[in-house]
């Protein structure tokens, strides 16, 4: 990340482009699936692989998107709802980043939710499925060889998911415009119009929306330590900055206010740590409940919100330019406070948990 | 500025481009140089003035840095500093847009600190003057006509103005790239390679860093409005998604969390409204102290970035989207809140007049 | 207030007293009713009144709560509520301070709902009623002369005010004990068990609830004008604290973390200051409905729970002493923030004005 | 604490005495010294440590710095600084409660400068010493059998422990009175007026204010659990509160604006006992530097102060009844925010490790 992605990011970034080429790397390190350990996954622990999401977004948030989306989520799905014989086939081709994937659940009209209001619809049609809707946001959609799509199949109500290869008659996948943050990750709308996947693609073992929850579950922990990461990131900028700035004559680094700053940010960032490390914890142990996971994400993504912005303001002026290494930061953290559930709703969650009430709506 | 800047701020924006051609109808509105009335300015009162930037701001926040520079500085700078021939002659000029001003202040090593720090030269020559160093972060810099240029006397080490006229030998404009906010407004960084000006262009009542000061302290009020504008504009966009997104089956302005959202950003955009029309008064009065506009433009702009804050997570994930008219103003405040002074230095010029006590350093 | 409150004001605040006799010399300002211009009020402007209000509470918002209750709540609901022969009568006993007032409406499982939930009751009974029911918080309960008490009539379910002279049959007044905050208020649950009040005792042009609350909206700009004034006295205590404490041998107020609390206090305070008189300038033409009056009460008291915090914060360990002169202001904040009408409950007013949905159930 | 203390601690915080009769279990717990393990302590793990002092002031936080002076401060400088006669002969009876222990360092004119300011004296005299001086806010100092008193050694200017047995000649202790918060703690000023001590009440290995400062570090991660507890005391009341209370026909805990409260505070305890957790660890490997240790101190206090505050908005009015349970967390936490060093000393001790600059004065 340090040497291949950071060299070149803002201006991938600041064109909005995903820069395919710089992330190959990763693929050798071992480290795609890297909490799974079925068909070649590497198997560590679940704090392993959330420090390996810090550590890509502490360079790059975006590709820390990209990583989670086709290592977690979309890999994910597979290792979870997937057959035997799905599993050996499609597990070691993502491995390989031969198939890039992507995931499919958000819908324009559905934000956080989602559970209830899945409007893309999955048809039998003999041997095959007949899908129709649209889908929004979904990462890597532009490019993904494999998108994990999430429908309501009509007959029986329950959502279920499809592997749909990419391309496809009847689907489309138009790059969305006009993001100020993750500029870097590729988002989609998808748009299917009796787009065909076979009944050998719908994952087996993904009957209801329960199930496609277990997913989400399993790779909300990663939300909370890539935003771990992006706060590292901008941290390391601003202290680095703030040495070597000077002004009425020394190192503003020097002065009571912006060690403050510092000081607040890395006791921010540390307490995040320690939280999403805890999480991990009981991930490992297979003990998180949904309201924990909510928590860590909810609380990680709000003392990341205060730490880029703290560190957009030891720059001064200079912090809005892309070359400081600290405005991507700034305005990435806004997309992981609000993306995999929003502060308001992961809140609620944790409340309905402490006070018995259910307080959606 | 709703019906002509509105609807193309955001590609402009995008493409970091200012839309010169849809704020050409500011010109006819009479609102140039409001705050003065000399030479056919409008004289209008502080307040006036100051709802003039705030209703530019609340549509972008660009223009009305733009306007600002234009308007503000750079006229502001012939009205207090020139003779009454600069005057007759330059005023016209830029009341009709004929010429387009810039103010050169700020350095590339020298932010808040200017006053001290300071390193473009000029060095009489005859009749005229050569100026040597450089600016940086002049908004309207790639294409103004003429351009305030601040710059050192190495006779006597007193700060003196001068009025550059664009194109010149020496001079050269390059566009500041990879800005993450105002990215419509062009800033610029200037470079003076003996650029000669006839002593004629030299404002002939700009003895001091002081006189530089009073253009400052006139104009600094305008960053408060423009910061309460750029509020108005984000909790507007926030009111409005409200009301017509739905999730769970009811709009989201029907639940209690968004509601609170919304008051706390009405609530504190009220109070900066109250802090900058008392601002006004005090200006009115020619009573406003350098700590007073200092405390204010911190307040107002602090304020601000909560506001605009709260505004795009009223948005989910939508508030990423230069579409949905909040993420601009989000990271336009982020300027204007670090611009014309860091908080953290006018909190520290409000601390020297509480304290008795200076601690910049 | 400076001269004979503030020096004893800590001792009785401590043991829980009210300074009956410290306070006798406000009697002879001629601001009793300030607001009012009837049976020889004063008929001062609301700005006018607002400023008192924030004199007093800076010295001590025990006594401003006093003054409100005996000034603006009781006086007010006989100026607004009363015929021409009870204001002819009681207003001058309640300006000479003949008689003193208390005003009650809260119950004990009523707090801001009252509305809605006002349990106790009135019986027509000859030409008299017959009150029963209980009342809480009501200030200067302990030793009123005279108590507006509101009851809903069993007859025609609407809320009557009445006038009640203590002492009475069946009426008792115990001191609430065991406050943290505004201790020097003497706040009481009132019980009635079939108190007795004449006809002649009922204010005449009360008729429903909507009565009631045009003498809450009359008196809430006071609540926040008493909030500005709380944080002044702490701001003013803090800086002269930093200003006489040395630590590391120098005086803190000349240390940038004490400079810029200092600096934030001030700034809070003026917006709040801000905020208050706009919301005056309002009252005076009769302007003010009651979503602003709610915001100002929900915006100063939050600045204002800042600023007293970080007045403590100035003062480290020391802070927590009375003797300081920044833990009352500290602890009676608390007080201002929750009491008529919570910060949730205002912010929900002001959100049904933005959104047109009520959210408070 | 919950069968003994908690029905007894708000009457004896708000008569600010000390219940000594109800902590007296205690003792029998085998919980004193508990991270030692010489002459008898318990030689628990520095987590099961904290977690006694975070369920003690879960309870009450003037018990938990009861407990942390005596099992803490004073029994940790006889481990840490004594000599094995000193340990074999004070460590039993402290363990035995025969003797109540106290701290002596904090001075009247030094807060956190202490390291520098300390202006007791010890003067060598034949076998013993004299000391002469003051100390401040020496907590259980009006009752302790036995003080630990830092004092300056005139001959080598450095700071030496005393172990001073009570009562003693030339020796007062005055209760310090007019406090707002850990209200049922009685700290007391000391005055040493030619107070004889014997050499063999030397601590014989405490030489230096290094010395010292070990004692310090060792309970300093105390805090930091005094203070997670005093936040879930608040939230625990808080919760119960929300769902036992009614408004509007509901219980308030059903409310949206309410559980966003709980859920804030829940997560902020949850990070801060993580945090405290982490610390723990890192004492058990014997690998805190001094800035972690106030990192953590710095940050829990914080939150804390933020979780108290919430608490206390839940309950309205109500809340600022002792008898609710939440206004004594609410002030308390405001003394455990700045005692053992304030959040500013503790950020500048952080910035000075991040920068490589001290900023102090």
């Amino acid at each position: 990340m340090e040497r291949e992605v950071a060299p070149i990011i803002n201006d991938f970034w600041g064109r909005a482009e995903f820069p395919r080429k710089a992330v190959w790397g990763l693929r050798d390190l071992g480290i795609t699936g890297s909490q799974f350990d079925e068909h070649g996954c590497p198997g560590m622990s679940n704090l392993a692989s959330g420090l390996i999401s810090m550590e890509i977004s502490r360079v790059d948030p975006s590709v820390g998107t990209f990583f989670g989306v086709h290592s977690g989520l979309a890999l994910g799905s597979i290792v979870l709802c997937g057959d035997e014989e799905q599993k050996a086939e499609w597990i070691p081709k993502l491995l390989s980043w031969d198939k890039i994937g992507a995931f499919g659940l958000t819908e324009i009209e559905t934000g956080s939710g989602v559970a209830l209001g899945l409007q893309t619809t999955a048809t039998r049609d003999g041997d095959s499925w007949l899908l129709n809707g649209n889908k929004k946001w979904i990462g890597n959609g532009t490019f993904a060889d494999v998108i994990v799509v999430w429908a309501r199949d009509v007959e029986d109500d329950q959502v279920k998911g499809f592997l749909l290869e990419t391309p496809a008659e009847g689907f489309t996948a138009e790059k969305i415009e006009g993001k100020v943050a993750l500029r870097a990750v590729e988002n989609a709308v998808l748009r299917f119009d009796n787009v065909r996947v076979p009944e050998t693609h719908r994952l087996q073992r993904a009957n209801s929306f329960r199930d496609t929850a277990k997913v989400l579950r399993l790779t909300r922990g990663g939300v909370a330590w890539n935003s771990v990461g992006c706060a590292m990131g901008a941290y390391e900028a601003a202290r680095a900055y703030a040495i070597r700035r000077e002004q009425f004559g020394r190192p503003i680094a020097s002065f009571q206010l912006i060690q403050d700053l510092l000081a607040r940010m890395l006791a921010g960032i540390t307490a995040s740590q320690c939280v999403a490390s805890r999480l991990s914890a009981l991930q490992e142990n297979g003990k998180v409940s949904e309201q924990q996971a909510a928590m860590a994400k909810m609380y990680c993504t709000t003392r990341t919100r205060e730490v880029v912005q703290w560190a957009r303001e030891v720059m001064g002026g200079n912090g809005i330019l892309l070359e400081n290494d600290v405005a991507r930061f700034f305005v990435d953290s806004e997309a992981l406070y609000s993306y995999e559930g929003t502060r308001e709703v992961n809140s609620l969650i944790v409340g309905r948990a402490i006070t018995g009430y259910g307080a959606f709506v």
